[in-house]
């Protein structure tokens, strides 16, 4: 018997098809600086177009985490995409950069073209509402790497900044005030953790509606993960600089993530009672009996970005921030003399 | 019972000692533009570093497919990293591009951070030998997503062109010579096949030497991707521009990639007799009976690269490769009028 490439697995066919249909998604992501159409082997950016005079690149790769599951769960993959784009645009956005462009990796066990569509049309439409340009990707189909119906996503990102308005924290001083912006859920963290809460120990179903948060446990916990560009980008490009450090609240919540922006000398003292956890977190706390401890080290807890003010900026802060439609940021805490770390009171 | 992160398969103190134990082996790969350490939230790199007047980013995202099951089967996770950065070398160097910088997704489901150390290993190995900073990356570890000792590895490049230079194929017309690189081994593509072939049909186990091959199965599996930019760095240095297209020769085999870089009206015309198929693409045929055209559309068949150059170019390129080291370029075709397709003859 002859063998061939689709016999053992991997239908190159299908793959130009997705790719064919993808095309058209990304093309519409398209900004001033893509020279390339998808299909070269490499995608092609004109630095020019971002107006630099000393740009500084920022890079980052991230991924989705165990949230897929939640997709494959519900069948729901069009947000999957936003969370990653989004994700990665905050991880930048926190040095101080604007987002240039996006690159994909998305593997899957067998390729269903409707399913990969699905996930770039969340892609491309992030990539669009950030300004950001999906400039190519890799589409794997790996026999026997992932189950029927499973797929991993990863996402690539390239922003850019003036080398003299790189936001890498060393300003923060004791005094300076926290200001914490809401998250809309549970961004892309602590799903392991949500997923054996809500699956394992409650047996609820995706479709279950949960009376506690008014909606079923996919809306809830499919939130997509916000981008906060919106909200910053007034600060950034205004003339004087306010902002001394951005903490982005990922995987290990504010415990482990804002730490990474403060300087020697420097510890964060955080108000728990500044502001409502939303009621995801409560009821996930409740529901799974988790010592808060563990839940400000695995979930956003409601704040999902902290900006780090001078004193006498944090009301210039809170008005921007307002006008830029979130009137909900909040003063959450402040630097103490200490060493880098958080401390909760 | 109380749940934590731990608890639920998420490990965050194995996932931090393996970032510690990378960042050492990243820092070894730092060049001139690194600006950051790992652990901010996004890598920054000064482009000014690059010293390009019209700087255009090229930049692309790619996996190491199912050659990552060899290296499950055998316990061999050094050489994977090496596959991946010379693949992301490979495919923005055929538009002229020096790599600048690259970035890493590592999914998991259970983290052993030895193997991840081992990975990064290979990762900051070829990074090194590419000129090429490691700057930052994603270790993903995800419970339920892949079999224990499994795992999926993705990588994304960046690199700079200055945008006279960009090299993209559409001064190529009838007439000019196609110059064929040999390849070093199977590279990244057509594992699924392959494995069938060897391991379902032959039956045989990784360990097995190959007569025919004069090597084990892992060992004449695994061999790594080879980075091209050792060889073409010359000639994109040269005052005087030789190379008017180039392609990679990945997925899809000569018979998908070389079209990519056709303008309309250029059809390549490949001579299979200009040069010997390596030992292992004729055992894989034989063994498995693959028809030549699939062969031809799955594997590189021995060569890795081809370089468009116009026939007066051809001689002092070759000259060229064997300066860099690589004495068994040989032309293996040539362009014709027609439409961008490949006809072997």
């Amino acid at each position: 018997m002859n063998m061939d490439y689709r016999q053992s697995g991997v239908d190159i066919d299908a793959g130009n098809d997705v790719v064919r249909r993808i095309k058209g998604l990304a093309k519409a992501t398209a900004t001033r600086g893509v020279l390339s159409d998808l299909g070269s082997f490499g995608g092609l950016f004109h630095l020019g177009a971002a107006n630099l005079t000393d740009p500084v690149l920022v890079a980052s790769a991230d991924g989705v985490g165990t949230k897929l599951r939640v997709a494959f769960m519900s069948g729901i993959h069009g947000t999957v995409g936003m969370d990653l784009v989004n994700h990665c645009v905050n991880d930048i956005l926190v040095q101080g950069a604007q987002p240039l462009f996006f690159l994909d990796y998305l593997a899957t066990g067998r390729l269903d073209p409707d399913v990969a569509v699905q996930i770039v049309e969340g892609l491309a439409r992030a990539c669009r509402e950030n300004g950001c340009a999906l400039l190519g990707g890799e589409t794997a189909e790996m026999p026997g790497f992932y189950a029927d119906g499973e797929y991993d996503v990863a996402g690539f990102i390239v922003g850019a900044v003036e080398r003299a308005k790189v936001i890498d924290g060393h300003g923060i001083a004791a005094g300076d005030v926290l200001v914490g912006v809401p998250s809309s859920g549970l961004h892309t963290n602590g799903y392991s953790l949500a997923r054996s809460i809500v699956f394992d120990r409650l047996k609820l179903s995706v479709d279950a509606r949960v009376p506690e948060l008014g909606t079923t446990v996919a809306e809830a916990l499919l939130a997509p993960h916000r981008s906060y560009l919106p909200l910053v980008q007034p600060l950034l490009a205004a003339p004087r600089a306010t902002i001394k450090g951005m903490a982005h609240i990922t995987g290990g919540g504010i415990t482990d993530n804002l730490p990474r922006v403060l300087p020697e000398g420097a510890e964060a003292v955080v108000h728990l009672a500044a502001w409502e956890v939303p009621r995801i977190f409560q009821w996930l706390q409740r529901s799974g009996s988790v010592p808060r401890e563990d839940m400000l080290r695995t979930f956003n807890m409601g704040i999902g970005l902290i900006l780090v003010v001078s004193p006498g900026d944090v009301d210039a802060v809170l008005a921007a921030l307002r006008d830029a439609g979130e009137g909900r940021a909040v003063r959450i805490g402040e630097i103490a003399q200490g060493q880098p770390h958080v401390r909760y009171v």
